[in-house]
């Protein structure tokens, strides 16, 4: 009886009490830089999030006939089977061309402070505007996407549905609040460290927990911070050391290209770290495929640190753990078109 | 009372019985022709839906990685939501090169004797393994694509559960078989004209049912019979008189290149019309996009008769009848990639 006691006394000593301990003081410093998702998503700015606007908003980010060739969706960059994005270095787009800069993932994207890489967009709306007029994306115009919205009797329905008492219910301007509604939805609560933060200890194993420990202390959150790991703020690449030209292309000079402010060079939004097992290949150039290789790129480009083997692999397995749930999403049956919808244009 | 009487009976005549007679009529001529869609599909040979297999068949379905670019998945052109089809003349395919014919629904195609518009593949797994390897599709090689599955811990546990027992369960083969298991569900029962078929006098309104009428009273439904009103039999575009080369190039010669047969000059398979209303453009140049054109040069070329406009109207009317219940279809979350995954090839 004694030798039991002494050993559950001991086994006490060596386990669960340390344990909690360092959960503890861990949760309360996680706390002071993160939260975890919603289990809804916020309310929109000059938005509501009607079902009638989130239906009509998926359809339009399902609908190939935005684009001038009737290739390309919102959703063929950005899958939401795929992480949110397109498993691509840049994404193909209008005749082949590629794109300037990785996709970046739509899944919690409501919860960046602006939008793109160098965050030239203040908010999902008119993110969504831009690839559909890009030339190297879906090559389209306005008036052509007005025009082939119009001559679809299912959208004619859908916008008037979604954008009740408007005279002029399509425009460019509702479709790109209606696929903001629609996106909005696009949140994935619960990931494993979300849970470890709202109070469960078991959420996390030791190694995963000594890299959440190694992301704070090393300084990787004073960047990737808040709810969505990033998406705030705007750092140079290279806050410390210039990475080589095959990660950092010269000729992307970031938010310079839109401030002409020396301050701007090769500045970038920090890039949201949620679901970023998913999201391969990484950074605004899509060059790096393997997530420790980044840790380690980062580590000497923003932290000036060598991060040791170790700590890359604690820091990767920890990041394994925002992985949230991701929401179901029914493939929307699309508005049939009509005689006078405009017809595909691939020149 | 009397007239009262006299009026019930003379509405009678004129209405009800000799209209009864008629849909009693005109159903029994039908039913000699067709058959309704099935709530279920039918047994596969070779191949059984079971659960599991239907579900890795949706996430292949949609997976992009399975061509070489990583920008085509089969629902690229298979495009569930828009009719089964890409709504192109032709499709793109890998470096925007342009498919030879236009691309056949998915809808229903379980019902089709045989697949593409030459009847080339015998069945839904074959036919899958088409578009995957033609350089002007997905531009990828089985050994890739096999490699590119094993790579991903969802796909191995995913095929070991849809092929149990089996040694090497992930293999091209199997890929296509659990493709063909999900494609078999996609069928549309219940269109207008089978709740007709089925004894709904109402469900075709008088222009529908003239529409029916000369659709067996012209001829059409002699090579648009069956479940699927058409897809089991073979016949020379341009039976009677051939249609110009807008919509039949002389370069594609169908069933002759494959058989290398005089008889086959210009042969392809009867197009299915069910949905044909949401699967424009039509006929394998996909030159047509309007269903009333597409039904007047059926009528010259294949029957040697020039519809009036108003049968054109009638025959047109009915054909829209053909759309039946879109199955709904939950966009799979696909299998995460691996170090190991083979990276975009888009030379």
């Amino acid at each position: 009886m004694r030798t039991l006691f002494l050993s559950a006394v001991a086994l006490a000593a060596l386990a669960a009490p340390a344990l909690a301990v360092d959960d503890a003081a861990l949760r309360e410093e996680a706390l002071g830089w993160f939260e975890p998702i919603p289990m809804n998503p916020p309310a929109l700015e000059n938005n509501v999030m009607t079902r009638a606007r989130v239906d009509l908003g998926a359809q339009l980010f399902f609908d190939p006939r935005i684009s001038r060739s009737g290739l390309f969706s919102c959703n063929t960059c950005h899958n939401v089977g795929m992480g949110g994005v397109d498993g691509l270095e840049v994404s193909i787009g209008h005749g082949w061309q590629k794109g300037p800069r990785n996709a970046p993932t739509v899944y919690n994207a409501i919860f960046n402070a602006a939008q793109f890489w160098d965050g030239r967009a203040p908010d999902l709306a008119e993110q969504a505007k831009g690839p559909v007029q890009a030339g190297v994306e879906m090559n389209n115009t306005p008036d052509r996407v007005v025009e082939t919205l119009r001559s679809m009797e299912g959208y004619v329905v859908g916008f008037a549905a979604a954008f009740p008492g408007e005279a002029d219910a399509i425009s460019f301007h509702n479709m790109a609040r209606a696929i903001e509604a629609f996106e909005a939805t696009l949140i994935t609560p619960n990931a494993r460290f979300d849970q470890f933060l709202m109070g469960d200890d078991n959420a996390l194993n030791a190694q995963e927990k000594r890299g959440l420990a190694a992301f704070m202390a090393t300084g990787c959150a004073s960047c990737h911070g808040g709810v969505n790991f990033g998406g705030q703020e705007y750092f140079p690449f290279g806050v410390v050391e210039r990475p080589g030209a095959r990660v950092l292309p010269e000729g992307d000079r970031g938010r310079f290209q839109m401030t002409q402010t020396a301050a701007d060079d090769y500045v970038f939004r920090a890039a949201p770290l949620r679901n970023i097992e998913l999201t391969a290949p990484y950074f605004h150039s899509g060059a790096v495929w393997d997530l420790e290789e980044a840790v380690a790129i980062m580590g000497v480009s923003q932290l000036g640190a060598e991060l040791t083997g170790e700590e890359v692999a604690d820091i990767t397995a920890f990041l394994r753990t925002l992985t949230g749930e991701i929401p179901r999403v029914e493939h929307p049956i699309l508005p049939v078109r009509s005689q006078s919808t405009p017809l595909p244009e691939d020149m």
